[in-house]
């Protein structure tokens, strides 16, 4: 038998730690807090670095990259900067070790104390706004549209794999603008790349819209953000676009000259998703067998396995499976036949479906005879014999098919689970099942903080292009006048 | 004008670093010894990482992620490796910033001191095998071919934008295998392939050979270079591969049961090449007008300008050169048409030429006309025109040629700089010029050391597949008896 999977209703978040581990995604580090991605995790990574960077260059954006490091005093030019992002971070105090001088191994040398401390990044605002007052003197040098590729580090105490790690790999845009209309547009364009990319190639359904005041990016002045459900009914923040205003660029002293001659600050965004987005994929489509991945995302799309019991019937079916091999391969699909000699087919069922492959083929000596193979799909981990005559266009479409599957059964779940809500009574025992509730919000700090005090449960986002939620009541905790509902859940 | 770049012959190291600096490929960053990598020059960077990429995994190689971080006590496990790297490094003491009580800005908080430091990684062999301990039981667990693409930061006193900075871009390959004889045969792969991409992507000629016992890496027991002439006659180490033997996996003790049942110590191999490679590309190819870009490397491969006094010479010219571009692109080049209309053409050519773009089409109203266009190539700086009939696929077989010629006319001045040389007398002075010396020599440390000591070169490499080393001889500083040349050369 393949490993065992801890089952979603007995302890959901065992269970996806299982996946995470034993379908060879990631593992914990010697390093606290640090994961490791390991080779099967980091192709679906690449699959989605490599759409996403394509999907950005369409906009105009192009990569560079910046330091790791940041000095310390660059932390102070923003005040909610870093009231938001200082305090837990790795700090960089020394650039040298010696040999230990009782002779075992080596420690710190003292004297090689830096002057100035330097801070591992938690996020690039700071010294990116320091390096664009070097490209930035008039009108003509914006645009500038910068995304890097890294990783960042933030020395959280509570760490799980891909959703919450000390060190994480992300990707975070910069752009600088003449107008607050156009840096408003371009954080706009982005969280819309992420829903999009979300929904078309994670299968995952999204809600868009602004975060509340509370729970804004640490100096902007408004952030986008896309919110997935989970399979527990909490949300999951996908990622996030923010408008930073002229914050960043007053801090560092950018300004350009405008068309007129007259000097003017620079208006910012910035925007990203990380490695989270391997936690969504994991928790929205997973099952009790396993990893569900998304054709699009898939490493291997389709794997297939010889069933035989004789050296004749082996390389009979090998020969005809390497044969429906090339014909994926040449539509463009990523196949692995496994043709271990050790294990028995049954575990490798169990061992392809833990990885998520969305295509299993299965072909034996009577398959061969009547010239057909058994198809498995992994979402729905139904099977049925299918004629060789077309087999590879058949799986082409079959594919596309499971890629629209996983999104409906998705977006399903999540509308079953998601309400208006206008008692308090009602809001405080739903919250708690794993529900989107949708309600009425007075607009104040003061009231989302006392129904997260109450709850645990926050603004997830108030939605853009949502007509179900433009309404006026009443604030379902404090009865205030409210012009439109939100989306309160409880979130990782 | 546009910016002017220093002349070779006037100041070769300013020469470099203007060309870095305003071809815009990168700059110094706020923080010592980091540089900021900018949009043109990752672009660059971009397009060898996904051609090295490829050609990895056609080996087998898959990508995966290690920590940043590595534990202070690791670097004490394996003691050469200690010698040779653990010195300048950054460390990792604090996990907090705290207000400072004066309140101003923000200091380190002394109660966030970690139990054990962290060091930022200058190489990653110790994190990945004390991972590998983990995946590998039994010869059924090996090989293990992974590769990363990270950031790394050794503390280097003097830097050099791309040549030598605290923090670079890099790929380090971490394999493991049952076997000395496939671990070796891996890291001669793996040499190849670097020599592969230096010569057919970046048209960069290089000797291949192993490193003396002086110049290895700290923990091989092996290690092959490629190694290329800069256009001072000095050698740049481009890329290496190392036999480790089974060095780290006694520190890690990491065993595997063969197929008899006994357990072995697993052997290893490392090899990297890293943003050096940007550096070796300007130093080789660029001239007194900038930078000369291979086509295969070229983020702009074609740069169109249009030559025009009226509107309607605009529009006419500039729909003449984008009926060019459709059909260029369909042949997969990528093009720029320029049009800013507030630069003259010939500050436009300039900015191209130093950008190194390998060919330039200007289209004026007389070529309308007359059904042609002017055609300038980067490497010879020659122009000629050309009928419009066929365009796309003149210059699409002109960019091979360009791409020919640009190593052809490298690999031509470094013959005309590497020589046998038998005489002491005759090394001092001619390695001083800019040479590759072919010498015997006695395979003593001590008299290399003493050749380096006396003349500050080194060996660079002791090539193979190379017959003309292959002889006997004696020492030219020893006189001892050798039985194969080597390559000496004062080095980046």
């Amino acid at each position: 038998m393949a490993k065992e999977v801890t089952r979603r209703s007995d302890n959901y978040s065992q269970w996806y730690n299982d996946l995470a581990l034993k379908a060879d995604l990631a593992e914990q580090s010697a390093v606290r807090g640090c994961m490791v991605i390991k080779p099967y995790g980091y192709a679906i990574w690449e699959k989605m670095q490599s759409i996403l960077d394509k999907m950005f260059k369409e906009t105009g954006v192009r990569n560079a990259y910046f330091p790791l490091f940041i000095p310390k005093s660059f932390f102070s030019r923003e005040a909610e900067h870093v009231a938001g992002f200082a305090k837990e971070c790795a700090v960089v105090t020394h650039h040298r070790l010696m040999n230990s001088p009782d002779g075992n191994g080596v420690v710190v040398d003292p004297d090689a104390k830096l002057e100035e401390e330097l801070i591992v990044r938690p996020t690039s605002e700071t010294i990116i706004w320091s390096t664009y007052k070097n490209w930035i003197k008039s009108w003509r040098d914006l645009p500038i549209l910068c995304n890097q590729w890294c990783n960042v580090v933030r020395w959280e105490m509570r760490t799980r794999l891909f959703l919450r790690t000390a060190e994480f790999l992300w990707q975070e845009g910069h752009t600088a603008h003449a107008t607050a209309l156009e840096a408003e547009a371009e954080a706009n364009r982005m969280v819309r790349v992420y829903a999009e990319f979300a929904r078309e190639i994670m299968a995952l359904p999204v809600i868009m819209g602004h975060k509340s005041p509370n729970e804004r990016f640490a100096g902007a002045l408004d952030t986008l953000t896309i919110e997935a459900m989970m399979q527990d009914g909490k949300a999951l923040q996908a990622g996030t676009s923010h408008f930073l205003g002229q914050n960043f660029a007053k801090s560092f002293d950018v300004k350009f000259a405008n068309k007129d001659g007259k000097e003017e600050y620079v208006w910012a965004t910035s925007w990203g998703v990380s490695t989270r987005l391997m936690g969504a994929l994991i928790m929205a489509h997973g099952d009790d067998n396993g990893l569900v991945l998304p054709p699009k995302l898939a490493p291997i799309q389709i794997v297939m396995v010889p069933i035989y019991k004789t050296d004749e019937e082996r390389t009979a079916t090998l020969a005809g499976l390497e044969g429906i091999r090339k014909e994926l391969e040449a539509l463009g699909h990523s196949v692995e036949i496994d043709d271990r000699d050790t294990l028995r087919p049954g575990f490798k069922f169990a061992e392809w479906e833990l990885k998520g492959v969305p295509v299993r083929l299965a072909m034996g000596a009577r398959d061969l005879a009547s010239g057909t193979v058994e198809v498995a799909r992994r979402d729905t981990l139904t099977k049925e014999t299918v004629s060789l005559d077309g087999i590879a266009s058949y799986i082409h479409t079959l594919l596309d098919d499971i890629q629209k599957s996983i999104y409906d059964k998705a977006l399903a779940f999540r509308e079953s689970r998601i309400e208006k809500c206008d008692s308090w009574e009602e809001f405080k025992e739903k919250i708690q099942t794993g529900k989107f509730l949708l309600c009425h919000w007075d607009g104040t700090v003061e009231t989302e903080q006392a129904i997260k005090d109450a709850t645990k449960a926050t603004i997830r986002c108030i939605p853009i292009d949502s007509c179900v939620c433009e309404e006026e009541g009443s604030d379902i905790f404090s009865g205030k006048p409210s012009h439109r509902r939100v989306v309160f859940a409880i979130s990782y």
